[in-house]
């Protein structure tokens, strides 16, 4: 398994309205795509800049992950995510290097990808995602 | 002013050596430039990928500024940077956009670069580099 760049940063946000003055206006990042994951209670704002995105990860409800993650720390910088080729040994490999990953088998993710995330325990505070394919 | 990259993601960690096995090995990262910038008492890991860089940082004493964000947040993801143009507007763009820049004009960076920061207050939580040139 092998990256080749930054897939995304994800950052949780209360209200992405509000932030893409700093995005769009300001850094000039006009390329900006909406996407709702219900099933995760999550509305993604996907900000195109060069061969990477930033996105802004708002909560649907009060049961998503980024409603727990605003609630204990706040907005802020949520994750990385690398764009991978290989994802399918990575939860062998990952468990070979001592990183523990979130689930057993990479999962479904938007437009067709795979990805997988690794515990920010084992990874030096760093939520990893990895993500084969483009969306 | 715009931008066309994410130049950078800044990670604070305690012991950069202990990190290099998820971004050397795991990740196939192997172009990687160490650097101390003793002015700030930071040891820096440029970790190449793609058209951006992991930034590892790693204090070299107490007084470090991220000695002290690892007593109060522990290792994790410390800010992301944004390659610029025009970064000599960006004070000025800056304060009209509300955004709180944390220096009164663009300061030397390493490698002949130009940077000012964001306050993390003004913008959504996260602490925003702006990097003029290249390193």
């Amino acid at each position: 398994m092998f990256t080749k760049k930054i897939d995304h940063v994800g950052i949780a946000v209360k209200d992405a309205s509000s932030k893409l003055s700093l995005y769009r206006d300001f850094l000039g990042l006009k390329d900006i795509k909406v996407e709702e994951l219900p099933e995760r209670g999550i509305r993604v704002y996907m900000i195109h800049v060069g061969e990477s995105k930033v996105e802004l990860l708002e909560p649907m409800n009060d049961q998503s992950e980024i409603a727990k993650f605003l609630q204990n720390k706040g907005e802020g910088i949520h994750h990385i995510a690398f764009n991978v080729v290989g994802i399918d040994e990575a939860v062998e490999l990952a468990k070979q290097f001592g990183f523990q990953p979130l689930s057993d088998s990479p999962k479904p993710g938007a437009g067709g990808t795979k990805v997988l995330f690794l515990h920010p325990k084992t990874t030096g505070g760093v939520l990893v995602e990895l993500v084969e394919g483009h969306h």
